[in-house]
């Protein structure tokens, strides 16, 4: 492979495969509002056919997963995880330019969807090209599923992964995103804390009650809110659901030696949120990392009931409700939670709360040491200063559990982002020499993976 | 004194009243956004410079405050409280008629304030103007004081009573208020619960996290008000606050006999609250009507943080609040249970919650077997067909502790109210004929008062 070759066809085509990426973000495609989700997987098919790959799309009542895969030299495989729809706009006086509408100033391009995850689509496509113009085949067989609910909570996908297992067989996989730090080191990512998102509703009365008739003889939905969330957790942050922590994993030496090589965000973190100290008495470094990525937590994310507008209004409020986020750690489950959680509410005499799921991923995680990954971070060597560092595992959550599950196949993350990409924000952008690096590596990854053997 | 000819006089002559009552009531004097307070004001001074009182009207930043007199035949005084600013009209799409024009139907009139309590003024004056139409002269003196901020929680009014005791010296007062129950028997209301009205709110951070990141390292303002909320009362509806119940007086046999007087509530609240059971395992009849009069409480009147829109929205919030409604019974004093609530949140942990106070009056009661109370229940023999039934507390509260506390007067209730008269919703109206009557029973009280000697 002329990898000379290769780079220097990403250089030249760079503008090509960026008016591809202009054509994505004009066609807005927001899930929240099922905007334009069918035209933008028609323009999403429409370049993968233009490179012969072979198309199979599946229609459902929220948005088209698109499957597209190419042979290559190899029988190894490649899936690549994407998704089509963006977070809306607004607020979109925040913006400098229209959002969707690509611009390019100053060596990068704004528009909803530049990074997350138009362009790494795009991008991805870009290395395809590469390899394809310097060897007119690829080196291993590529998959891509592509998704137009990930904005959403994906509420079609997990249940498409499970009825395509046959389809989706491959042998790695690499994620929708991938970022460099503030420094440009890049980083993989390898794994995300699981999520069970919960409404909890509790209803009182048929009405809101004035106060000075009903606040000694009615229920009052407020008060058994608070009591039912007061057992759940304890001031000093413990979990109290019956065998929460049963199954957690706790970090191991190495995740924990991974976590103590990235930069300490103490100083970072306290400014940015305005906060004199973290829980848990955590000073900072390496503790902070591991508390942030490795604890189970239950987040209340809202509280609502009654009024809330200014001065006083003398109600007994009939209904309350509470947003609750509970993140999981491997080997948690979401589905084991939930009962734990319904069990928790009935022992406590809360039979009255309602639970309604809102969102529900498991955690997973791939090993450092898996082959892939090693291949996935050495090929970064030759394209950037250093080498990926190792992030074992992130705060946040996705779906990427569905295809592990399904597939038992390490994930690798790779994209172009960057910490000011500014991805669900107004002015969402890519820089443009991170692009071209991403689709190098790209291409270096299936030229290796290419040559790989079981 | 001819009743004849004063009934005569009152029943020729309502139409004038209530054509001043449509003065009234064109000019809208919403106090919840200073609509038309001072034009109202003017409205009032002119009703009672007509009928010769002497007027002082007091300016401050809120509405003027207003003091009507005229000297009577005895030196005893009567005090009658009243206030010409009103609720909001909305929702306007409820209202059958425009609300701020009087409109007469059936026996009703339909208008904002035509109950509350403007309605009550001029119902009033057509008392005084029957009376002088008799005999040139009132048996006693009257003074009238008329604010108009009720509907905000009286700001001026406490200050303004104890700046001017001097100027209110009188023997006894009549409240703004009264009413007919659902079988047209008079009520005489002699005590309102007292109320410490606060909001509580915590900020832990400069603003929301994403709980991804800070769901186990930063401080959640929801978790800490829940945590704070949950000390303040037991599932058992105990108030924990420290010396909470030492001043409580509980009910006295009679104020239990007068209860127990009463029709049962039950049934009713059920129905209309959709609601199966009481708190605290009442049944019905008379505990459930001194569990609403007699019992202090705590209620939440409103929750708020972070999310409250469709869907999951992930972080971890940096403000909460809570609006609470501490009902007060005597002897309790909100001043001391605004202590006992800083107290009980710091000794707790809860340094970092802040206390807004938004309404305060002290509880007040008079006692039925007061002199005064019991010629305004004699003379109600001689309209209604039965005497007014005494309710000797009610779940309520009002500013009639200011002017208890500052005159150490008696104060009776008495109004042109009835169960469906719709004060503070749409379609507020009164019915002629409770207005006729009401004239007429004080035209009787103001003339046996004049009889009396200390």
């Amino acid at each position: 492979m002329n990898f000379q070759n290769i780079d220097k066809y990403i250089d030249l085509n760079m503008d090509a495969s960026l008016a591809d990426l202009a054509r994505l973000v004009a066609q807005p495609s927001v899930s929240a509002r099922r905007e334009g989700l069918v035209e933008c997987a028609d323009l999403v098919v429409e370049l993968f056919k233009r490179r012969n790959f072979q198309i199979q799309r599946f229609e459902n009542d929220g948005a088209p997963i698109i499957i597209a895969e190419r042979k290559g030299r190899s029988d190894k495989t490649i899936l690549f995880y994407n998704h089509y729809d963006v977070q809306p706009a607004e607020p979109l006086r925040l913006w400098k330019t229209p959002p969707f509408e690509l611009s390019r100033n100053d060596g990068r391009v704004f528009g909803r969807g530049a990074n997350d995850n138009k362009g790494n689509i795009v991008n991805r496509l870009l290395a395809i090209d590469a390899l394809l113009a310097e060897n007119n085949e690829l080196p291993c067989n590529v998959k891509f599923i592509i998704e137009g609910e990930e904005e959403t909570t994906s509420e079609h996908f997990g249940p498409f992964v499970q009825a395509h297992t046959e389809l989706l067989q491959a042998d790695a996989c690499i994620w929708e995103f991938g970022e460099v730090d503030a420094n440009d080191l890049p980083l993989q990512f390898l794994g995300l804390r699981g999520i069970l998102y919960v409404e909890l509703e509790v209803e009182t009365a048929k009405r809101d009650v004035h106060s000075g008739t009903g606040g000694s003889i009615i229920q009052n939905a407020a008060w058994r809110l608070v009591w039912a969330l007061n057992t759940l957790k304890s001031g000093d942050e413990h979990i109290n659901l019956p065998g929460f922590y049963d199954d957690v994993l706790p970090p191991r030496r190495e995740d924990i030696d991974f976590m103590a090589a990235l930069p300490d965000n103490a100083a970072d973190y306290k400014k940015r949120f305005g906060v004199k100290e973290f829980l848990n008495n955590i000073s900072g470094g390496v503790d902070l990392a591991v508390a942030e990525a490795f604890l189970p937590t239950c987040t209340i994310c809202g509280l609502s009931s009654g009024y809330h507008g200014q001065g006083a209004k003398t109600i007994v409020p009939a209904k309350a409700s509470a947003k609750i986020d509970i993140r999981l750690v491997p080997n948690q489950r979401p589905e084991k939670v939930l009962r734990q959680l319904r069990e928790h509410l009935d022992k406590h005499g809360f039979e009255d709360i309602r639970i309604t799921v809102l969102s529900s991923d498991a955690p997973a995680r791939t090993d450092a040491a898996d082959d892939f990954i090693q291949l996935v971070v050495k090929t970064s060597g030759e394209i950037y200063e250093q080498p990926m560092k190792i992030v074992p595992m992130t705060g946040g959550s996705g779906p990427n559990a569905i295809i592990q599950d399904a597939l038992h196949i390490p994930i690798a993350t790779l994209g172009i982002g960057y910490p000011d990409c500014r991805a669900h924000a107004p002015n969402e952008n890519i820089r443009l020499d991170l692009y071209l690096k991403t689709a190098k590596h790209i291409t270096r990854i299936l030229s290796e993976f290419g040559k790989t053997k079981d």
